[in-house]
């Protein structure tokens, strides 16, 4: 009962923590907090305290992260990174990025007010951008960390033109040293961040935590498709070249497609189409197309299938069709040996929790060319994030913190294979 | 072979008046024209030239048309009306309107200069504004003459917020006695417009005109169809209620129905995605339908049919639909006895002529309130209208005038039954 208790009081505790961190944000429905704002200054004073809490020392590094660190980690041991980003969306929720730092603080300073004290060093770092909000340069903190770090980076600007680089020295940062940032691989156990699932599997498998595989690769496209304008009241239809039909077309068979593909997600999300008037026919569409998956072959030979697919709607109706490749980012692979620790710490817990892959994006993508990464997901109501309504339960937040302390002190360190970075 | 040569002369004539007509317009490409501009003032002296030139007396009336009586017109005997409008969309053409005007006092110019002398009043009317480019607000001539003048379209405003009541005061009109241009249905004949098809049948038929049956009616929807907005990333496809997915299976099998139906035409024209973003499930697309036919018993069961077809996709899919009327106008039917006039002077000039339905609004849907309406439509190039490269050939305009010339020589005046209006 007392045990129980206890936890119960964690889960609440770091609620209250996470509602205490959402009031540094810019006024409006929802969490707004960018990268090297007032907001960020602030939020990371509260962190800070939580971080001394937890037995870590906080200090600010070079890139705008916040990294607390234990006394093996300072002394050079080998060290187990824990964290997430403080940023967010514009009218984002409060749990995307802030549960992956107050979580793993909040099970930290769990175990030193148990005086349980882990054989080796830990880092939780509270990430300075991860979304991009203000300067669409994302990762900043985690390249940092990983050696990855791309100084061109310091030239994009905000909204006000100001760039990063200044941005960031006024925050207290010092652009010149973030290569100095980057670790020796050597001395990193590995990054295992919580998070919030952002989509509705969990929940619909009746699951509080989830352990991630792997997180997307995504390709996206634009294609458009051309046909014939033409007065919609004169032109018959027998031989008319519409290009929104055309569109509609593949936007459906598109959907099929995936639909009857494994690990394959993806979105026709953007359309427009022209001209766009009530009693013209359309002479062109424009849309996005937009795939993921956790394996680079699914992904490839679905986007193939797909793009192949359009290209023979496009030709039955007499339509020209263009598709060119506008992004690219390839899936990153979990390391083996951190998704078994972390679903050995979920069986210890009782905790039924499926292997599922992350189908957005995170710092993880960054750190995994430092070194080994995992991941584990939390439930969030309605599969919904990036939105003010984003929400997580109390319950959920009990049941995470007790398999990532039952991680953290189970952690094998010696017996297990290491990915090659 | 002196017949031919005339009669190519009456064809090159034609098209070096439509050229000259061409010349009133906006600087810019193609022609506007607007209803009470400069333009439309210097149009007219020149089409008063024709009209003089074709026998007739011009007149400009209150609501801004320029009317040519012939003698027997004046003297209040049975009158047939020719003509058409003389403005234009915004960088439009020269033959849209104008041909409708200058090809019948090009046929009765011919006819006078023969010695040939009618025996029935005709009126060639050049009628203000059809178009409605200027104004929003259309047919305002035509309904003049038909006595369905409504006096609230005098308050409608132009883009520099100058009211039509008081640019046709301008211009020369007195919007008062617009009702007193009423005519009395007993004294007309009928009315006759020739005007470009503005479609490509006539093309696809290799024929140079067409006798026209019916006005399309025409209605328009507006269709909402709501899903649930998600991360495109890590919402899985299974459960998914995507807006532009349904719609998009709306758009193919409105298609589909419109093609299996005869004498059905239709668009989905316009169409907007919410919140067409790249990585965001679509929650929400608006678009339109229009749907056009002669006979309003296959526009109504179509209309029908299409919108239950597009709830039941909805419905498969968990997604709202609601489908709005926003316009429906009735068609208008020609004269039976009129079609067969024109059918009988195309045969007399080995015109091969078949009957075709007008998917678009000419001046006759507000002249059938007052009389019988006939139309001839003259090809155009690529059904192309509304556009600068609106285009005719001489030889057309030359056999177009050639079947004017017999209808008018040959019309039946009392044997045939009315319309009853």
């Amino acid at each position: 009962m007392t045990d129980s208790k206890t936890q119960a009081d964690l889960g609440r505790q770091l609620m209250s923590r996470l509602d205490e961190a959402a009031e540094h944000s810019l006024p409006g429905p929802g969490v707004t907090r960018l990268f090297c704002s007032d907001e960020h200054r602030h939020v990371l004073e509260l962190i800070a305290g939580w971080m001394r809490e937890a037995g870590l020392t906080p200090e600010l590094d070079a890139s705008g992260n916040l990294v607390g660190r234990s006394a093996r980690a300072k002394a050079g041991e080998m060290t187990l990174i824990l964290g997430s980003h403080q940023d967010t969306v514009v009218e984002g929720g409060k749990y995307d990025g802030m549960l992956g730092v107050a979580l793993p603080l909040q099970a930290l300073q769990a175990l030193k007010e148990s005086s349980i004290e882990l054989p080796y060093g830990v880092e939780v770092v509270a990430f300075g951008d991860e979304e991009g909000t203000r300067f669409q340069s994302t990762l900043i903190g985690s390249r940092a960390l990983a050696g990855t770090f791309d100084p061109s980076s310091l030239e994009a600007r905000d909204a006000d033109d100001v760039s990063l680089g200044d941005a960031l020295k006024d925050f207290g940062g010092d652009p010149e040293a973030i290569p100095q940032l980057a670790r020796n691989p050597e001395s990193v156990i590995g990054f295992v961040e919580v998070h919030i699932e952002q989509g509705p599997v969990l929940e619909q498998r009746d699951q509080a935590v989830g352990v991630v595989t792997a997180l997307t690769g995504i390709e996206r496209h634009r294609l458009t498709v051309t046909g014939k304008a033409g007065h919609a009241g004169t032109t018959p239809m027998e031989g008319r070249r519409d290009a929104l039909v055309g569109a509609a077309e593949m936007v459906v068979e598109i959907d099929r497609l995936l639909n009857a593909t494994q690990d394959f997600v993806g979105v026709v999300g953007k359309l427009e189409v022209r001209p766009n008037a009530v009693n013209v026919i359309p002479a062109e569409v424009t849309f996005t197309l937009e795939l993921r998956s956790p394996h680079a072959k699914v992904r490839e030979t679905g986007s193939r299938s797909i793009l192949e697919a359009c290209q023979r709607l496009a030709r039955a109706r007499g339509l020209d069709l263009t598709a060119e490749p506008t992004y690219q980012a390839e899936a990153v692979a979990c390391a083996e040996w951190l998704i078994e620790a972390l679903e050995d710490a979920c069986q210890a817990c009782h905790e039924s929790a499926e292997r599922m892959f992350s189908g957005a994006g995170h710092d993880g993508l960054a750190m995994n060319d430092l070194t080994d990464i995992g991941m584990l997901f939390v439930r969030c109501q309605d599969g919904l994030s990036h939105h003010p309504d984003e929400a997580i339960t109390a319950e959920d937040a009990d049941r995470a913190i007790r398999v990532l302390m039952r991680f953290l002190t189970d952690l094998p360190l010696s017996t297990q294979p290491r990915n090659t970075h």
